[in-house]
């Protein structure tokens, strides 16, 4: 069923000229999906400039029962802002002024629409850091980082997504705008709102700013790669490092030998920096915006180098390389970007991004290896990622010479494989990105009914007649 | 209306010997309430042992239509845990188990019964620290700190209760149970259930376990009470610190000159360590897990010096007094403490637990203490607390010599007064304490009607009978 015309004529009166795009030679930015799994079908794209005009739309959409897609950077990995039928796309990319900045007490307020990379830039100018750091930086939003509770490198010191926000402003599923912009601390009056939208993915309303913490700007960081004697090296190195750095351990991030050989093979600029090839790696990242003492040994890069030797003696590794610069430092972590993108040159990946208790994750790795190739011979598993915390991105790379439609085919089946595992684990079938339309059917396999029944009350609390993206994050009722 | 006859037979018959009190003599600290604002009304309190058991007692509750009151330590502040009516207490006091813990990787998972104090212990004792730390530590429960979203002297560096908690066992107001006790640091699948029970003070199910975080235990720290030139100084010195000392600083303490006073008058064993009066008193505390170097430049204590020089230079503060030993520390902290109880030997107080964003904390203090003195002139406003965390006890001392019933009957006006200062600067009427029933009227001035149908739109998808401590955080329906 199209859209109404006296709808669209009315979007286009609140919108103005350039608020909304009915063309179809428009759409096809807000259409497409950046993996190729999906294709959106919509006639307009709304873009509003204020979250009063995100009250309108919403209220008028709310009249004629029309659902909306809420999109930020559309830069998803579970078609969460995929539009499908006649929903009408909310894009929020116009929102995007900083509302103010106290850097004194580490706090900014934005607009959902800014681009994550501007928010760590504008904390950056004030002398602060805004920790949160995916790939995506360069063109997601905060406000989709938000919705979908947002994870990236520096997790383990710092948080997701969820941790950083203080305050949120919603235009909810009836046009009303709930303003919870606090930037308080502690705010112990009543339910905990804030926490319901953020991981929501925009099927209880739509995020239209936020206020987030800020913290003080890294002094000094100090980064390695280590070669590890084993897997189960992973989990005691890092165990390892938080005991002798504390809150100084940034990241940590799995390579397999195989990512690494992908990312050197065909990122350029990737080189292997050790000598000897080794079957795992460890990239991990000290920083503190503690002073340093005048000397030396009193710096982070000592504490490493201690540590280090420290996990040499115990065989935990059998080689390191310490960054001695800036450079130096970012063409480590080239290794660990340029994983994802490498794969691709190798063929098709069937991905998984799983966690499990840190305290398993060497189990899971071994058993979900060993099942997959099982059932495909020559297939190669590339888990890699934020081992410290429990998140592996677990893909798995065509055999050579296989067809790739029918590796693709078994997309469904090898996430069985993996899924069932990591479920008899305690773990999560989406560690950080989300469950869009991509995983609904899993997570109706491994939720427990009680909790389905419990998320499908809030969504009718919130959103009682299905309007704020449909289809996302809850299965169909039984 | 009593409990029905068989409802009691069929409660003890689930929860055994010793499970089931209904002898008013035994009855007494069940529905006491330690400030004496309320008294509760109970013919029986429920003791169950296991999770189990709380289902079936829940279950029977809900078939027979008999609301209940969820009851840790029983020390909250505003009344949450207090009993009307014909209501059955639940009291968790006897899930008292560590179900376990895994220091390798910082986890720990109680029965929600355990108090503070033990889960603190259990938790150095495998050489990790728990962060969450108060006043009441050695009574209150795992449970009631949940469900109160507590907060206390390490939020700052740590974060309240929720920031602590990766996993919640919870009975449902049917008598389900709803196992989320994950120990995942990621995990996005679905809408955030866990957040909901957290702070709802018992009104949307029963917290019956609970998987915490646990931290690498502090290898040293450094305490310092500093005297401020004004008040204006406190937010100066806590920038200042953070700047320097970045994530080290742990406590942030306000101290007025009066409560200083007061603590060295009354409380055995506080003295003031410093040579001249001063207005206003920060108590800092900066701890790190990180291995000192080998010299002592690069320790804490000496951080803590350089910093405390400068901000002497910038005439920040007008003196200080480093801790030089464990026993120098704890006397500093002392003051602190001491402060809430020293108040009592004064008169009778009025209280408000209130944040307000860092950046108005001064202006707050300023103008509330105004206020009140304008409205009852002798009256000796005794503002302290987390100033780190914006968050301000402002506590009202009686005028000397006023009659304590005449006083006290100004609660509510003076609550008027000071709360109306804090909505004004968009800060929290209850920043740690919660609304229990004391707040209630209060929560209902001062939110907005959208969040309220928010709240009230949980509340009745959770629990729509309303049989879990009714009348407790929901204002009544308009």
């Amino acid at each position: 069923m199209p859209l109404p015309i006296a709808l669209l004529d009315r979007l286009a009166a609140v919108l103005g000229p350039h608020g909304l795009l009915t063309d179809p030679s428009d759409l096809g930015p807000y259409l497409a999906e950046q993996r190729g799994l999906f294709q959106g079908t919509a006639q307009a794209v709304a873009r509003p400039l204020d979250t009063a005009q995100v009250a309108q739309v919403v209220g008028l959409c709310a009249e004629a029962g029309v659902a909306i897609v809420p999109q930020g950077g559309n830069t998803g990995l579970v078609g969460g802002g995929v539009a499908s039928g006649d929903d009408l796309v909310v894009s929020l990319g116009r929102m995007n002024r900083l509302r103010w900045i106290d850097a004194e007490n580490y706090r900014i307020a934005v607009d959902a629409g800014c681009v994550l990379a501007e928010v760590q830039r504008a904390a950056r100018e004030a002398g602060c850091l805004f920790p949160l750091s995916l790939a995506a930086e360069g063109s997601c939003q905060i406000g989709g980082n938000l919705s979908s509770n947002a994870g990236g490198v520096g997790v383990l010191r710092y948080g997701n997504a969820r941790e950083l926000c203080l305050g949120l402003e919603v235009v909810l599923a009836d046009g009303r705008v709930w303003n919870g912009m606090t930037a308080l601390a502690k705010d112990n009056t009543g339910y905990a709102l804030r926490q319901m939208f953020i991981g929501a993915e925009g099927t209880l309303g739509i995020i239209t700013g936020a206020v987030l913490k800020l913290f003080p700007a890294p002094r000094e960081s100090a980064t390695a790669l280590c070669a590890l004697s084993d897997l189960g090296a992973a989990p005691r190195l890092l165990s390892l490092a938080r005991k002798r750095s504390g809150d100084s351990v940034t990241a940590f991030e799995l390579i397999p030998r195989l990512g690494l050989e992908m990312a050197v093979r065909h990122m350029p600029g990737c080189r292997d920096p050790l000598a000897d090839p080794a079957p795992w790696y460890a990239l991990i990242e000290l920083s503190s915006s503690r002073e340093a003492g005048d000397n030396d040994e009193s710096g982070l890069g000592a504490t490493l180098e201690g540590l280090l030797a420290g996990a040499f003696d115990e065989g935990i590794i059998s080689d390191a390389v310490l960054a001695g610069s800036l450079e130096q430092q970012a063409a480590l972590w080239r290794l660990r970007e340029g994983l994802s993108e490498a794969q691709k040159f190798e063929g098709a990946s069937i991905k998984h991004d799983v966690s499990v208790p840190i305290s398993r994750v060497v189990e899971f790795i071994t058993e979900a290896s060993a099942a997959v190739e099982r059932a495909l011979p020559g297939i190669r598993p590339c888990p890699f990622g934020h081992i410290g915390d429990g998140n592996i991105h677990f893909n798995l790379t065509q055999p050579p010479g296989m067809d790739r439609a029918a590796f693709l085919a078994l997309w469904a089946p090898m996430n069985r494989i993996v899924h069932d595992i990591v479920d008899a684990m305690e773990g999560s079938i989406s560690a950080e990105h989300g469950i869009g339309q991509l995983k609904t059917a899993e997570l109706a396999r491994y939720k427990a009914p009680v909790e389905l029944e419990m998320m499908r009350a809030i969504k009718a609390a919130f959103d009682p007649r299905n309007l704020m993206n449909p289809g996302k994050v809850l299965p169909p009722a039984p």
